[in-house]
């Protein structure tokens, strides 16, 4: 049996460690192994290390960490029909089941009984990842696995939320996005690509909200107290009909639904705080709140077009995979231009 | 000018008056004249005369109240094509302008420049009432004005959210209806008529559980604290697709949310208490709140339609419009089966 | 190995036989093996035998014909996680990949490489049958899969289309029905379950519309000669906001476009003549014309819900798996009452 | 009373001749009177004068002709509130009754008793128009009457169409433009405003296709025979998710059809010949076809808004209002380059 280099969590509060460990190998006719061509370094990341995911994945230590990967497909079980050995693929972040309800509706995120590796089964800070063929998508000669791993969670978050709210953003109409962030930035230019609408870019960081103005959107706003009044001045005193908030803390809930038009839709994201509005406000505007999670298989194949031709767009800072320490510290530390993405 | 006998009020936390005011006549080329064929009394009227409205509507005092009215076309404007003198009528809640981005949407319950007959302008505790041509829908011979005029308001606005809620429904799904007073009533009725989801009905009193079980719940749980576990035991331990709350208030909230299933819809109706939820919670099951308000004038239309074949039905206590001292009164004491209806 | 009786295609226009065969067992990881509780008997056998299928499906003979399967899980393979042993089960009559963008949007009946039982590999008019994991729903203990089994492709396309009409009637909305056949009589009755729109219901022969009416119609008309003046008459001289066409031929289409209201829909399912109508038509009027194949795997999970709680019925006469001959010759000389139904 | 000069015509097969009618004043409450900026010269004008619409019109003569207006209100009735005197404007070609059921849902093109000003009364080919509050759109400070009057009509059909399409394409899908004139260049635009999806444009003139893939096609086929070939190779064999057809004759629909992919939707524009389809070919692959009228007062609303922000642009060639013979004579003769515009 063949060996690799991983990456592991071998103890919470503890530093991570490489490790020797066997290589992956499909035994089930639907497996896929794929060989690590970026595995994107994420706050979650941090967060698994510091415990706060342990009662939740409930997963046996140690395990290699890593959720956001793209690569080359190595070997493919006896059912493999979608990809073959050499396809560059990124991988949806969840292993779903195909036939519980949610499955059988394309709601794959819904699945009644996901694996997510890197969080709780082995993930992709190693030079292989066991994956299946329900997770693979092919992404397009002109695309490296480093250049588009981060998109596999954070940027299909964020394409999941704008795809979304570009349903039903006509032109004329205005979308709020709080946030100016990595996801934000992300969901600027999915809204560019897909709507008419105008789009307002809200964050405290001036820096922030320059460059995605130059990604796409119409008006940035700083956030400097006055955030709220600027959204209804540009917005003709009625709001948006969409917000699309990416923090969901320090007050950005309280703050975006009065940037909200009635009728509107705000689209919950980034979390942290409570939305806590009264009932009376909710029925008399008839606003909605709607929850959005990682996107679906599906949307990440769309994802992959719009990078494919250069409309969405990411900043990466690379390492090579024994570098992993280095970038996990500058992660931490707020060094890293862009998304980290260690490289085997 | 002739006249005729209106109830009105003529100031906060003082009775309902009864006078003689002047009898509208139609002067520009939309407006109607409707004789009164039955008038709802409404709690939001024992609210207009604890001055719980004085700010919001900001109305004149003495004007007429009432806003949940049928009865007969008297006088048309010149430019009135949908119905003529004779026609049997309801009245939408609303007098909408028809010009603005909403009512060209057909979305008119938005209308940036509406009047609310009974709130901010004269009413239907009359003989005759003043409308327009966008506010009247014709109805069945079978019906009679008193036996619908308290659906045009409180009707319209569960229809509203079940018709909504109907347009998710799959065969298989289920949804919770909290709250089996007036509203809840007619919500059972309308998504038994336009859904084949299982209907589950919540409410403290075991009475009105089984009223609505009789209009066409499949399933009443009574909340007597463990309605909670009752409502996830009969979905599988999944929750709803959908819960449509009439409550919203007394922590009907808090436990409606819980009997919700992953990517369902909270559709909030009742009002008095904040959601209060926190951000991970909606981004983790993507479920969504949804504001209900009242039905647009379509809506209306489609519930006559349902009135007409007998699919919604209304218990009414009629008084004539000289007792309308006594109907307040009874229905302020919780004497009133089913709604007040006051006959000119 | 165990072998099992199956009836077989041994030549085209010669008579089916009955042989000794190999009893199927899973081998894949997703396989179940069902033992067939019921087989419908269907036109499209006899076209089979006709050879009209011939060139189509590329089917090596002898082969099991079957395509209107359900029955009792008897083994499954290592992956399958939706039956276990012993569950009664209805198929899906396709085996979709599960891999296809058609299949990861839950649109399965467009998979990029299905196969169809009875139609191009071996069927259930025998003892068992190799299916999926994806092809198989579980009905409930109050259905027999010889009650259901007809409901499997016939029904089910019946299901899809009007479960689509239903998607966008209103109340007060109309719906034509053409054709009270077997597809009709389910039509009618899934409307019925689903909508609050009038369904009118057109054939030639007076005792199926009268039976589709004591099924849910509102209104049968007998199609003398006089039926779309009649459907005009129904519908205040504007036609039907959708109508579902299960006849499509002898001149059902070029009528039932004027049935038609502005605006609407004509769901295509019967085949046999062309849609053929003046573009100028189609867009001066905004109507649309919509293609209905089999449902989905969701849409049969649906209909079993239906047929749970009896709001779908149907009438079989049911037959042995020896006597199969005589079903065929039952059928061929339209001799039998509802669906033939082989019971091994 | 004030006259004016107006355009009329006298008589079927005869010139169009220029003379002095009284200048219309508001009279009705909602009524416009519009100072004529531009007006569209379209080959539906010379339909006209060969009688093609005598019967289907029923006007009177002499009446003023021109369907394609803009310009600035001059006068307003007592109950306008959407414009005021001299507001910027564009004319939807309809003046609809809004109180009709399709009116109340936004579908105004649907209108039961609707008015076209040019076809059935007096039309813009004048100093001066009348026309009610419901037909005019604000545009924006930066536009000018006579560079959008064309969008009026032709250019909001292809807007309503292309939106329509824009609904259910996603990135990745793609859409097939067949006719690259002037609604084919308009619809390119809007697509590529509207949609991440790829625009292929087909249509004989090379020029056109060249022109058309400047304005934002992916790709531009010239239809030299081998056309339905090139569009498969274009979509991997499968066909376009969206065939949006603005010629409608020529043979145009049946080779559509063949670029379309199963479950895709062929929306009807242009018009002459007949959709000739074998159902047979219409369920087996689930397509549908899709007939596209003139778009409503909120497409209008919409398509101005990109017009304002140049993402739809038309090239026009601009005539004095005494040189209408001229402008006529041009069109009939195909030496107008882009549209032809009357300017009073």
């Amino acid at each position: 049996m063949s060996t690799m280099r991983a990456v592991q969590v071998v103890g919470y509060h503890r530093p991570l460690e490489m490790t020797e460990v066997p290589a992956p190998e499909p035994t089930g006719p639907l497996d896929v192994v794929v060989r690590v061509g970026g595995a994107g370094v994420c706050r979650t990341d941090l967060h698994i290390l510091e415990g706060q995911w342990e009662a939740k994945s409930g997963v046996s230590l140690p395990y290699t960490i890593g959720h956001e990967n793209a690569g080359w497909v190595e070997a493919v079980g006896s059912a493999v029909t979608n990809v073959q050995e050499g396809d560059k693929v990124i991988l949806h972040p969840l292993m779903t089941c195909g036939l519980c309800r949610a499955c059988r509706s394309g709601d794959d995120v819904h699945c009644e009984s996901s694996h997510f590796p890197g969080i709780d089964t082995n993930g992709g800070y190693a030079e292989k990842l066991l994956t299946t063929a329900r997770s693979v998508v092919k992404i397009a000669d002109s695309l490296e696995p480093a250049g588009v791993a981060a998109l596999a969670d954070a940027g299909l978050t964020a394409y999941h939320a704008c795809a979304k709210a570009a349903r039903r953003l006509r032109p004329g109409d205005r979308c709020v996005v709080i946030g100016a962030g990595g996801l934000g930035h992300i969901g600027v230019q999915v809204l560019a690509a897909m709507t008419a609408a105008e789009v307002v870019v809200v964050d405290r960081n001036p820096a922030a909200v320059e460059l995605a103005v130059q990604m796409g959107a119409h008006h940035g706003v700083v956030a400097d107290g006055t955030q709220v009044e600027q959204v209804l001045e540009l917005t003709g005193g009625h709001g948006a009909e969409v917000v699309v908030d990416f923090v969901g803390e320090g007050g950005a809930t309280a703050e975006g639904v009065r940037m909200l038009r009635r009728a509107g839709d705000y689209l919950v994201v980034g979390y942290g705080e409570n939305i806590d509005v009264p009932t009376i406000d909710i029925i008399s505007t008839e606003i909605s709140f709607v929850g959005n999670l990682v996107g679906s298989y599906t949307d990440l194949t769309e994802l992959m077009v719009l990078a494919a031709r250069g409309a969405v767009t990411l900043h990466t800072t690379r390492y090579a995979l024994d570098d992993f320490a280095t970038a996990v510290a500058d992660l931490d530390a707020g060094r890293v231009r862009g998304r980290a993405i260690l490289v085997p």
